[in-house]
């Protein structure tokens, strides 16, 4: 048996046993539970539009030949909703950080058969990995699948905050044309600071996209990169963070949610950045304090703020940050484009496929297996 | 006496003589006028804001300790104007591309002490050059002064509309969340075909910095670019432009604007280029037949157009382009960051502090010299 289906000592004590799980159902017949963002209207409008729930990934027709069943909603909060009906018997479920089904420790107790939990997408923050550990599941997610997806959208909104594009395409859409309402406060990203709180495999793609802007980067992270690619990209290794924000013209945040880098901007730290620093996040909205993040925008000491990220998702109508000035916010989606999807789709397939057939995920894949989580969540 | 304010053979047969004109003047003190967008309640805001009106770019203390008059304005339509109050008498004009002061030939025959014409930025097309050639006036612009600053938001418009970036803002700002409205239509720049229509000093610096987002490159022009730095941007040159355009996702136009390239972008040109292609514009406006470009937009056929070039300038309340759907476009601003005002504004210093000398301008700067045109206005 692959080891992703066999629990470890720590999932048998700590969770229930997948065998004993495995012999309660049909031997080949699974229950796929996936809950993804809604089509809407925008379902029929491009044929590899397949990441939303009307086309569920377009793997509905492969998986029903195959004889599993395969529920789809978008229906996810609250106890009454879909998912929690069908998680009861559900063996596998897909989730997406884009439209985050929030797995937590009692949804994962309800859920007696549950094995894999799929991410399509990159981010498992959203279920509750310790308590998954602990109940011996498998969790995973298509690494790499959109990462060069959210490193252009990041390049995309450090230059348009910079470069103070959106006032003036209001202008535009109001009638109106004022140059110095966007000049005065509008500069290139040539020569500036640029320092991302992480250099995973976003952040890397990220410095090699910024490589020929001129700019001065730099990285903290638990590691250096090794120095070839680190020579390659020219950034500079910074060990110290609260030594590298107030260098910084733009920080990208570019780290996974965990229990570590919850609400880690805080007050006190965005305080330490420059004044009139522009701050990209496509990593995760909880990260930062949210208030703390909307008052810095308020007071002019954070010039510019985006992302696309937010806690939670959907965000509420009232969220402080739809509201705060400067923004360059949007709804979770960075990683969800045409090609993205198309990649996190065919990597759910390959993944699904290598679970029936009881083979192992490449190990990159791997958030939790046999009872323990991948370094990046530790 | 230095070659630009000597009148050629041709400057003397087809125009005034500029050394009569400098006769009837007091030797050292000239009349300098200068014509910028207004700055308002912006131009206190931000002490390096020296492109508008207010600030005048940051030369009047040294202009006037010199003995010169310094007159500015943002005031340039129509025949009571204050530019054209003061054309009359005034020996230099200084205008820029972002609100052009349009010197067509009428105005160069009033303007019967003129002998330069400088513009503040990049491109010179809102002079009549034949008539200033034809005249013997000299005319020279900053080159290279904000070619990072347009090249960099170039890339952002190709983000931003691959991206579909801006209904997902509206979508924040309007108390909504509607994923599958972003990502129905978003794409990674990755993989793209994008094909530069002009590869001068912009389109050479927006292609150096699109190399590692793994696009498949292309570019036409007049000439090819040298071997090596062909190579090393790894951009294909391709000699007939109707055979690009069919084949690229988006498509760049950096081209001056001559009588050559006027409306070159006509309802058929477009008509050969991919259905669902990309244009961004930094360019010139009237490049584009503008009518042709809104119905584009309208029927689809273009996916996205995004600029910040109008003809005229300011644009009209009921431009069409202002209401198309799927733009991203902005007043004329890439060109006048903050760091590209200070540049062009220390190049019109230093291109004053010349002319006051008697001494030549760097010979890329001439745009009409000694009655002849430079190469890419012929």
């Amino acid at each position: 048996m692959a080891m992703w289906r066999a629990p470890s000592a720590a999932g048998q004590l700590l969770g229930r046993a997948l065998a004993s799980t495995a012999a309660q159902t049909s031997a080949g017949s699974k229950k796929v539970v996936g809950v993804f963002y809604k089509g809407g209207e925008y379902a029929d409008k491009n044929p590899n539009f397949v990441g939303c729930v009307d086309s569920a990934l377009g793997i509905r027709g492969w998986l029903e030949s195959k004889g599993h069943r395969y529920i789809v909603t978008d229906d996810k909060e609250g106890i009454n909703c879909e998912l929690e009906k069908h998680i009861e018997d559900a063996h596998v479920l897909i989730t997406t950080p884009f439209h985050p089904a929030y797995i937590t420790a009692e949804r994962i107790k309800k859920a007696k058969n549950l094995e894999l939990l799929l991410t399509a997408g990159v981010g498992s923050d959203h279920i509750d990995l310790p308590a998954a550990a602990a109940a011996g599941l498998t969790v995973a997610e298509i690494t790499g699948s959109n990462t060069v997806s959210v490193a252009e959208d990041q390049l995309m909104r450090i230059l348009l905050l910079l470069r103070n594009f959106l006032p003036g395409h209001h202008q535009i859409v109001n009638g109106e044309w004022n140059v110095a309402g966007i000049a005065h406060r509008a500069y290139d990203l040539e020569g500036k600071t640029v320092g991302t709180v992480g250099a995973g495999r976003i952040g890397r793609l990220l410095l090699q996209r910024l490589k020929p802007f001129n700019c001065n980067l730099m990285y903290h992270d638990r590691v250096k990169i090794d120095p070839e690619l680190e020579k390659e990209i020219g950034a500079k290794y910074e060990e110290d963070l609260d030594a590298m924000l107030p260098k910084c013209d733009v920080v990208v945040i570019n780290m996974p949610l965990t229990e570590k880098t919850r609400g880690m901007f805080n007050k006190e730290r965005i305080a330490k950045m420059k004044k009139g620093v522009i701050i990209v996040n496509n990593a995760r909205g909880a990260i930062m304090d949210t208030q703390a993040v909307a008052d810095a925008c308020a007071s002019g000491h954070v010039a510019g703020y985006g992302g696309d990220v937010w806690f939670p998702q959907p965000a509420p109508k009232d969220h402080p940050w739809r509201y705060m000035p400067n923004h360059a916010m949007t709804p979770h989606c960075s990683g969800t484009t045409i090609d993205g999807q198309l990649r996190y789709a065919a990597g759910v397939k390959d993944m699904l496929d290598r679970y029936f057939k009881g083979e192992d995920f490449p190990a990159q894949n791997y958030i939790v297996k046999a009872g323990q989580l991948a370094s990046q969540y530790q």
